[in-house]
């Protein structure tokens, strides 16, 4: 795996642990919720992840986006799919999502690049 | 049409005639991109149109959920498609998102009752 | 009650029971969760309440607002306490939390003024 | 003047009165540090309400957008102008603003037709 | 002090100190409403610092966040009711507050192992 | 030029140079729009760059911030006016804009002490 996409699975798998082995309840459900949210129901998981990063993107959250790019990059969402996404987040949610964009290509092309 | 409808798309088209009409280039153009990101492209305008929902639904913006509940009717998108989008939303965005919830399901109830 | 008291409580429960109503898993989950989020542990019930409502204020929501008044005055919190709590929201937030700091305040006093 | 100026003017002197009678300091303190922000300086009354537009534009605040379109008509800024601030606005905020840009035409053309 | 919170509080107090030298009065007299709106009033400093931190979560300022868990921490709040304070921000401003809970953790262990 | 404008520039170039090429006709179209949105018209170059950077600072983007810090620099504008500039945003976006204040001071100093 390339660098980035490693680093941020590492601190995100950590702190994730601590978070959940902390006990708090509602944190623990959420987190529980979100596993649920993005299973498959009418929508497949392919169009729940796109959702998921369009939001993520007009929220302007990069590890969400992170998050959602590799979701999507393992149910096999092509590059021209990821960037239609990307292109009605910008334009919904303004140019402030430009610097967004600019990361989320680069961490898209990580993900490309990467020895499975 | 029910009366909500109704007036929000006569309000909406009466405005937007007159932001067009005043000659804005910026303005017009954003308009017209409007336009093409949700034209059918690798994905297709059903799907497209739930990644304006969502977009609308964690910007908490009633009336860019109205318009893509709209457009979504027309595409055949179900309730339940709707609601699984929604859910994403209210997931993402928080609870904040709640009171948009509420005024998207009347008026998705709305498209529903309307005598076309 | 007052009218605008009212009001938002009978849209509010309507809504919800449709919602509810609606079986859509993750929404009844995350209503839900906020009675959870919101009941006495290790801060009680009053505290939190302030929580809810300078996180509403600061994140411009007029809905969570009332709600999170209603449920502190239904507390016993004072006035001073809660215009304590909606001027941190102020500061944080920034002047484009006043017009909400003005409708809070009528709310408020709507509130005080009902007959229980 | 129109009913939606004086309305908008009306409630948010009567709230702004009843929030400055309350005595809560914070708040105090930043309506009075409103008034000096907008002040002449390195940069003049104009360009200082056109930031202030823009500011509350590309963060959705119709109350914002109202006060300051009505400070800038009366500073003489002209419709041209005002109409590139909103698209500087649209773009940089996206299309979610779009329905604010509806509305803030709409009081800019109340404020052109009301008698002084 | 561990790495994460000197380097925080060294920067803060740099640019802190130039903002202030830099003699522009409406960002000075901000600077000093921050410090009498978390002063001791009809609330104690303690819930005060909660609302700051809650506030700051929703708003997903990661410094603003760090700023409130330090003066939490030396205001004696406990662990336990940071996470509910923080787990009432998730649920109110949904799972893209997670990546800031995650970082917000991280820096209260800092806080709890450093020596004082 | 100091590290922190060449790293800003060189990765901002970098990057739009890819998007640009990938073809997207919606973010290239936007991408044009940002170029035309801000040149001369009824307002200057240098006002339209004032509202560029309020717009910027008070939905926190600090990439955007730097943009048109650097643009604002290029066409002579003053400290002062910066200084202004930046407080309306503190002001009308609340003190969660001062931890970009101080980035933005901090990146205003490296244009100030770079060789040309």
């Amino acid at each position: 795996m390339s660098n980035q996409i490693e680093e941020f699975n590492a601190y995100r798998s950590k702190m994730n642990d601590k978070l959940l082995a902390d006990n708090n309840k509602i944190v623990k459900r959420i987190f529980n919720l979100d596993t649920n949210a993005f299973a498959a129901g009418a929508l497949d998981v392919k169009t729940k992840e796109l959702l998921g990063l369009v939001a993520s993107a007009v929220l302007r959250c990069d590890d969400c986006v992170k998050y959602h790019l590799e979701s999507s990059y393992n149910e096999g969402v092509s590059k021209v799919e990821v960037m239609e996404t990307l292109s009605i987040a910008t334009l919904v949610g303004g140019t402030i999502v430009i610097p967004h964009l600019r990361r989320a290509y680069e961490y898209w092309e990580e993900l490309e690049n990467q020895q499975g």
